[in-house]
């Protein structure tokens, strides 16, 4: 049972571990700085479907099995499946849902449901509910584009804030203590846990731009950040590093700044994952990646590397998200965002 | 700490107080059978707003602070809400949470987003995680209309298997049996409890006219009644009524067939709230009433005064959802649906 923390934090008492992780993207993902670190790359957008929608239910599914494989799960070990994605309906997890026929509650949070599904799974997992579920997250670029923006077939110009929409899916297999056995894949490598869940409230800075999304979730990363600072008497030395969910560029600099402006000063342990899965330099992906599926392989890659091989010990996983429609907008509405925490820690 | 019954049953160890409930509807379903039941009714479909959506909003809003009020909470009280709705991108409950200021979890299950809320809800508190939440669902016949079919404008005539989109939202503040108090407006009639939550499973039949969709949700209404009773040990004498959310005449007749083909047998003790909500014969709403407000507002209002007024002593409420979208209709999948179940007993 969790202990709560200040306002919006939860400190969870027998941490669940991160039992097994998959990451699987696309060719342009492939590309990028991380292009390795991901378990699975697809050759290309459609990766053998009729629909990119299709594909992207693939992909969430491809991550959810491959994610039970790494925990050294067998089939029906999963007892529960916390899924969601940015299309209309949340199709993607609904139909990965049906592939895998797995109890499913359906969770929403735009681009940090990556962050939500880890939140709320932990709790479940701490809570005595069960002791072995998958949490996931997925985004495709075109069928994003087609959603939120334009067909790419318009050849729209993209402005210079916009972000990419990210090809990927990553799923989190997570653990009970009492059932979890160190799986064979870690090899040597660290367990890691999820200690504490800060559960984000929507900001809304009056933002409308839908080309400019890190502006419109900066305040809310900063606030969930700041709040979770706050409510665990910690400060940013505790981690090795806070990273956000898919801020981009210019959302990254606008979250530093209000950080700032509070005391904050994160300096290099302030990372985010839109900013690290492109290179803006020579892919042409303006202000970095968005979309579930970004933060999901990042942080489910490199950063749980770097927490297994030692080199954090600590880190801070804020997704954001921005919880707006393509009809809100149009309605004159500004974009309404949040962010939720987990704490990921080395375990032993 | 719950108890994990059978493979999708969670008995919860300390059960959560439904502490208050409000409900606020439509004009068309004022004019139904449970139309004074309603705790209020809107005047006309904008109430003021100046698009369909934004009443959306308000109505969900309206309730959550309705719930609150009934529960004797003053602002702030609540520590997490729960919120979904029909809209892409669910946008009732994230611009809702950006007027409440509550710290928020998306969830998305359809037309099953009441049950998906009061089942996590009750969890999160037995969890031990807090001690106050409101879980809330709403839909709009307009918003729902021009997003999943036409624009009412265009006079399409609608099949006899069609069902009609509540408006309407309910909110249901749940409290820690810790800090239950009664509350006043209660006055004399007995308090209410959630002690089982069943996570539904997808299953699909391969059912593909979103114009029925009481047929595509039936067998996983039925499969999660089965499973219940299953994991529990329980039979439907156990239980003064098994109502489903909103599977019409049609779906209602499908799920009893189905229950009886396993050998199970409801008899008047099968309801349906979309069944109840309207008066086919003479308000033209074809197979009855759908969408997630549909069953929020008809369990959150008379069925809950039958608990609390001792006609009922325990009720099983599967909502049901279908999972699709009109664009995975269009490239022709079949509809996906899933069935979550708390069960609501009389505490004292």
């Amino acid at each position: 049972m969790g202990k709560k923390r200040g306002k919006q934090t939860f400190a969870l008492a027998a941490p669940p571990y991160l039992a097994g992780a998959y990451t699987i993207a696309g060719t342009k993902e492939g590309e990028g700085p991380l292009g390795e670190c991901f378990d699975q790359l697809i050759p290309d957008a459609l990766w053998g479907e009729t629909t990119w929608e299709k594909t992207e239910s693939k992909l969430m599914t491809t991550a959810v099995r491959g994610a039970c494989q790494r925990a050294d799960w067998t089939e029906g070990d999963a007892e529960l499946l916390l899924a969601g994605d940015l299309l209309n309906q949340t199709i993607s997890a609904n139909f990965s849902a049906r592939a895998l026929g797995i109890p499913f509650f359906g969770i929403f949070g735009a681009c940090s449901t990556m962050a939500e599904g880890l939140g709320l799974g932990a709790m479940l997992i701490d809570g005595g509910y069960v002791d072995r579920l998958v949490a996931t997250a997925s985004s495709h670029h075109e069928t994003a584009e087609r959603q939120f923006r334009s067909p790419n077939e318009l050849g729209v110009q993209r402005p210079p804030e916009a972000q990419w929409t990210v090809t990927g899916a990553g799923a989190a297999a997570l653990a009970s203590p009492a059932v979890y056995h160190h799986p064979a894949s870690l090899a040597g490598r660290s367990a890691v846990t999820v200690t504490h869940v800060t559960v984000g409230k929507v900001v809304d800075l009056g933002v409308k731009d839908a080309g400019d999304m890190g502006s419109a979730m900066a305040p809310a990363a900063a606030h969930t950040i700041l709040t979770h600072l706050h409510d665990t008497e910690r400060t940013v030395g505790d981690y090795d590093a806070i990273v956000t969910g898919d801020l981009g560029h210019v959302g990254h600099a606008a979250c530093r700044a209000l950080m700032a402006a509070e005391g904050v000063v994160p300096g290099e342990r302030l990372l985010d994952c839109g900013v690290m899965i492109f290179d803006a330099s020579r892919q042409d992906t303006h202000a970095g990646g968005s979309g579930c599926g970004c933060s999901a392989v990042v942080i489910l890659s490199e950063l749980l590397r770097r927490l297994r091989d030692r080199c954090y010990r600590r880190l801070l996983f804020v997704g954001t998200g921005a919880l707006f429609s393509p009809m809100s907008s149009q309605q004159g509405e500004s974009i309404p965002a949040i962010g939720h925490a987990v704490v990921l820690e080395r375990g032993e």
